[in-house]
């Protein structure tokens, strides 16, 4: 806890938006991530880009690590202080929406924006912002960007990263960084703009962005896809794919899934499924029915039943299915861990075999669901960790889950990042020449590793 | 120039592949931006990845400089060296396409593979790889990404970066570092890809890429609509995008430029037209009709005469006059300064007034041609830079060029980098904080500024 003369100077710049009580404190111990870490010694929530310059320069005189925060959402604990305290920033208080241009087709916000306000402000002007993450009722723009978060509608339309063209940030002794802008192409310099996507408050602290803006799709046709058998529903994704078809939205539940999210939300899903599909082709409109008709062929041959939602309704059910997955799986027990593993896409069906194999080998409880069009199932284990005995089955079932995937030419993350929850496998993956070259990166810009220390083991 | 004891270890390594010679090594203090810089002391070819990482350590060991260089395409003087002599590294002994997955959808390619020759091996599996820069039958892959590479397709299917799933390169110290993977979507650890696109080979030297293809889409129309005043095609560019239509391509051309290609290329082109856009829609048949009349309209309102390529020939017609502007703009006097200034794309009717304003005010002969729906001009400046009088002229043209970007919310650079050629511009773009934070992560991975130093002002 640092000294009261300390905190005292955080008032001075902050005012009433510095805080100590550890009522206020406790919950910055936590993310959406499972497990705590340790709680900050104080939080602050400027409201004004001066006010981060200049907290960004007293921790650096004091030697204080910043662990800057949006909504917490994140789901590799990359949000939650590790093991030296220090500063929490929230990044809640920067939560303007300061343009949408639709001759241009940018928005400008900042940092603190909620992810699901922006699609809803630019929905207003008749375009669309496609990144959907499943928090995105809370998660806020610069915590997308920071993790690259991706969402249902990635296959098609891509991940965070394919819409920031701009990005202001402070550097450890507060100056003010500009990276990329306002035009589709630009080349001015090092693209500071790629390094501040999944940089995990790594390098810098964001807190403004220019976001590119799209028209919507002139039609859609969302459907549901019953199969009997989970592997054929896997074998569908895969041939779709080849088949050069490219829906916006490919998500797949497996049926300990579906029957979970049933009970929890009542919504006539098919609780004998062994796996559902949920489809939305979308574009022009002829271009709509003739990937529809290619769709309906393949799930057909494979013997799923395809049902087309035929009215706002029909569709909001199936969407709703999906997003209801994590939150009807939480409720089963106290812990959960959600893997997000990813595959080439056509290791689809290999990858779902493995998990199938390991649920049974450690004898666990997995609910799978997730992006199957993208290659990223999300494995979900419900265990209690305070049981000894089954989280070293869950520590054992992770580890054979990474395994896999990067025996498939996977990776350990396809969006929910690295944090101080997967710190550990990251050098499986890339090897201990990129952590050294990420480290020296890091030394570079922040030399006193005050910025988010020890995320990705750095 | 080193001595011969220290050549000799490096022969050790290279065998032949080493060349000291001044008829060898003096084309390479040339690339395709104007003016020579200085000549390297020596130039290695290395074939494997073993020997890239060997010359790495003698460099890094003897305090030798890399300049590494892939065609020497890029128009900013990225790969020359500047002051210091030292090592070019060629990396076109590095050219084997090691993989294309077609379920998947990506191919593996060394850095020193040619653009054109991906596309074409892409092509054979019914696949496309849309990055097609002006120097795609030279330009090699890992130079479109060291410099971000665009193309006359960038418009609806962006630039390089956009392709790029994963990259190895060589830090200072010869190790190989890994980014990026197979998967459509990886967020393992810093975005290492995303910084070294545009990196120019400032901060390791890449050898390996995981480049993204796409199905090729079904249909597409182009066409060529002429106009009586340049104006009137730049406001009709700035309506397509407007209505929401997004042409694969959507080039421009003046007037200056459509009697220069015409009298290099004698295809006939409308030599007394102000300007030219040449446009082409694609993608689903049906929306390729819809778009076309929509841009139809748009143009025929504005005065623009529609005339659609009927067939193979009429097609290849229109897009040799584009890829004919600079090599015919060339030839007509002895330097050519090729800008890239880019501005939001609504803007694209009062750059080309300004551009138009410039020439006037400074009495220079400058074509204007280039990627108009990306809002990315190029005004090309003719001259003699013996001549000191005219250069003093131009270089307050590309000062006032460079300040009205700036001032219309634009870049300096939409895709040719910054390089020797831009570096004293840099700062009026980004501010001496960002420059600063750059030089910091250079620092941190190449401490003794060895890769490529004094580019974009590092």
């Amino acid at each position: 806890m640092p000294d009261k003369n300390l905190i005292k100077k955080f008032k001075e710049i902050m005012g009433d938006n510095v805080w100590t009580d550890e009522k206020d404190i406790m919950c910055y111990s936590y993310d959406a991530a499972p497990g705590e870490q340790c709680p900050p010694d104080f939080v602050v929530r400027p409201e004004t880009y001066d006010e981060v310059s200049s907290v960004i320069k007293l921790c650096n005189a004091e030697n204080i690590p910043i662990i800057t925060r949006g909504a917490g959402t994140n789901l590799s604990g990359g949000t939650v202080p590790m093991t030296r305290g220090g500063c929490v920033l929230l990044t809640t208080g920067l939560n303007k929406i300061l343009e949408i241009n639709t001759e241009d087709m940018y928005a400008v916000v900042q940092s603190g924006v909620v992810t699901a306000d922006l699609a809803a402000a630019v929905a207003e002007h008749g375009l669309l912002y496609p990144p959907d993450p499943g928090s995105m009722k809370s998660s806020t723009i610069g915590g997308n960007v920071a993790e690259n978060a991706g969402g249902l509608r990635a296959l098609k339309y891509g991940v965070t990263n394919d819409y920031l063209m701009g990005t202001k940030f402070f550097d450890t002794e507060g100056n003010l960084i500009i990276s990329g802008g306002k035009t589709v192409k630009l080349v001015t310099g090092f693209n500071l703009n790629g390094l501040m996507v999944s940089y995990e408050g790594l390098l810098g602290i964001m807190v403004e962005h220019i976001m590119k803006i799209v028209p919507p799709p002139q039609a859609s046709k969302p459907m549901m896809v019953i199969f009997d058998d989970i592997m054929n529903a896997c074998r569908a994704v895969s041939q779709i794919i080849a088949n050069k078809v490219t829906p916006a939205t490919l998500e797949l539940m497996d049926s300990f899934t579906i029957k979970t999210v049933e009970e929890a939300a009542k919504i006539g899903l098919p609780v004998n499924a062994d796996g559902l599909l949920l489809i939305e082709v979308d574009g022009h409109p002829a271009a709509v029915e003739d990937e529809f008709q290619i769709v309906k062929k393949i799930c057909s041959e494979l013997g799923g039943e395809v049902h087309v939602a035929n009215n706002a309704e029909e569709r909001d059910k199936i969407w709703e299915a999906r997003r209801k997955a994590l939150s009807s799986l939480a409720r089963l027990r106290p812990t959960l861990i959600l893997e997000d593993a990813t595959v080439p896409r056509s290791k689809i069906p290999e990858m779902m075999q493995a998990i199938k194999d390991i649920t049974e080998k450690y004898n666990l409880t997995i609910g799978t669901f997730g992006h199957a069009g993208d290659g990223n199932l999300h494995p979900t284990i419900l265990t209690d960790k305070r049981d000894t005995e089954e989280m070293a089955r869950v520590h054992q079932a992770v580890d054979d889950i990474f395994d896999t995937a990067l025996n498939l030419g996977g990776t350990i993350s396809g969006e929910h990042g690295i944090g101080s929850a997967k710190a550990k496998y990251l050098e499986r993956e890339v090897g201990k020449g990129t952590i050294e070259y990420m480290r020296r990166l890091k030394a570079g810009v922040d030399p006193k590793n005050l910025l988010n220390p020890h995320k990705m083991g750095l």
